[in-house]
């Protein structure tokens, strides 16, 4: 998507640059645009940890390139390491516990690289694969987009022509979120595109306020109309009849349908399903889980520094980035990242093959 | 209640300094315990629509003050002159639309100063009527103590020994909140002094963290075990049982039951009632507006300043206050203060009269 009018990926590999993958170090949006050059495994596992990426596609396809650091760290010896390379592969899984796209790139590349034979083999197979998956995953945004963007059409010829369909997502499942286009906000940036008058409602996304940071410079830098709320006020918003449709993103969907997503998405699930507002998840198969089914009770939850909570970051005097601290300094935090809405309060699944609403899905 | 040990109240009178009402500057909790000195109405509805003050109970109280430096006003030319008191009383009840305590607190005072002839009469019915209305709000939230804490012995006795009683609670509805001991804080004060082991989930309440900035500070001071969480994640924490009560106040509360309160509170109601955990209101009858019916048609929604969204406020480098801006400066916000959580989502409703399991309330 474009960034000051320039078309932008949230990671790339620059073949005029062999060693290194790039990323944009999401951190530091909406108040400098900075990329990242990466060069080792670690900085990659650093990178995902400390979310300089962040967002299921965009961990996957991070994750990805990351392997192709490590399939020049396995054989920088002059043989093609096995252990080596499943220890930075593990090193890698293990930074984030919620996201399935994360450990589902990571076996991809492990899987594509049995096939072959001797460093350089394994060098082009990983840099192969981390392109197919980059490539597919925008790919997979975009047809979330064409399939996702007929919801919003149906609502928009029910309505007086000009008035908007009003759209609230939680979160950043945004293109930062993934490669390119984003999930939640394809079909959003398809309709806007084809001339259908859209206005998102943002959630600020405590604690890490994605949606104030992210969601809203995506939006504002593509034209998009969109207001920020925080993210207690979508209720009551339901509740006045100023929400056509919600849709967000997905961390991980068990074979039930089962989403875990940003913590607050079961919130707003519930009172969608009380106000009748059609409630959607948006992702690529790459997403699924088919080998979970109750989410509540399989998908782990991740448990973040409890400082997110306790501390406010963003741009302080002079436009600086700074930090407040908004409760007594002895205050103690917990600081759950993800919850699970159960499959009853959603109303459909939009994923690269279609609007699916009943949960069955095909095997990625 | 007791501040580093010494008892206050939120509002007070110095019969040694007759031209002044004393308020506790709450805008700079926790970073700073400042007491403000308001000597005109103007001041005291500066003080009330900017939240040096706020919560229904003490915006009542502080109002009814109001009401007695508006009847100084009111005869400062030496005849008790009714135009100039109502046009002051009209003053006090604009500054802020939702809470049903200020409307109520000034037309009591209004009332009262009917039946009083004359400068003197006036100066002291209004200041016996202030005393009173402060008074019967402490006494009603200690009463409200007494009634709640029923909930949370029952809960108690059902666990094992020594486990405590895991309570929610949204915004700041403590001391705070009124001129003494809290409405939805009450029962866990009289439960915490009773020696039954009980812990508070503290939801921050964004836009303005009342429960990160007062709740968590209040309870500090009491010595009562709490978790600070973002909003998102109460339904979280109920999904994994981690919550055995809610207990929220209440800004109005209308003839069938329904309650404003500060934004979020509603999202909280739906995901107690998802997972039945029960869901309480605590409130003095000063809060019902038993002109009212259906909340979600009658009851005005504040809209306040999109600031409190786009910017947060804490303690910065050295402790001092600061604010940073969590979006694009280009961002628009929308902040609605309150939504009206419906009858049917609550299991109970305390005042100071006992709990009521049905909405039928007698009038104040």
């Amino acid at each position: 998507m474009l960034v000051d009018g320039v078309p932008h990926r949230t990671v790339w590999y620059d073949p005029a640059d062999p060693e290194a993958v790039r990323i944009i170090d999401q951190r530091l949006l909406p108040f400098a645009f900075v990329v990242e050059r990466l060069t080792t495994v670690d900085q990659v596992a650093e990178a995902i940890r400390d979310m300089h990426v962040r967002g299921a596609g965009c961990i996957g396809a991070t994750a990805a390139w990351g392997m192709v650091l490590a399939a020049r760290e396995a054989t920088a010896g002059g043989t093609a390491d096995r252990a080596v390379l499943e220890e930075r592969a593990g090193r890698l899984i293990a930074t984030r516990p919620t996201a399935a796209n994360l450990a589902w790139a990571v076996n991809r590349q492990l899987a594509a690289l049995s096939g072959g034979n001797g460093p350089d083999a394994w060098r082009e197979i990983a840099l192969r694969t981390a392109q197919e998956i980059s490539d597919e995953d925008a790919e997979a945004c975009r047809a979330i987009g064409r399939h996702g963007v007929q919801l919003i059409e149906a609502i928009a010829a029910r309505k007086p022509a000009g008035q908007p369909v009003r759209i609230l997502t939680h979160c950043n499942a945004g293109w930062l979120a993934f490669v390119d286009y984003g999930s939640a906000t394809a079909p959003v940036y398809a309709a806007h595109d084809a001339g259908i008058p859209v206005h998102v409602w943002v959630d600020e996304t405590r604690p890490r306020n994605q949606g104030a940071r992210l969601t809203a410079w995506e939006l504002g830098q593509h034209g998009v109309p969109h207001t920020l709320v925080a993210d207690n006020a979508g209720g009551h918003l339901m509740q006045r009849g100023m929400v056509d449709l919600v849709i967000t993103g997905a961390d991980r969907v068990t074979r039930r349908g089962d989403v875990a997503n940003k913590i607050g998405t079961y919130l707003k699930a519930l009172a969608a399903h009380d106000n009748r507002v059609p409630f959607y998840v948006a992702f690529p198969s790459s997403t699924l889980d088919l080998s979970m089914d109750d989410g509540l009770r399989e998908i782990p939850i991740e448990e973040r520094d409890p400082g997110e909570v306790t501390e406010v970051t963003g741009a302080g005097q002079g436009g600086r980035e700074a930090a407040v601290r908004i409760c007594p300094a002895s205050t103690r935090a917990a600081n759950p990242a993800f919850d699970v809405t159960p499959a009853r309060l959603i109303s459909g699944w939009i994923t690269e093959r279609g609007i699916h609403t009943t949960p069955e899905f095909e095997p990625r």
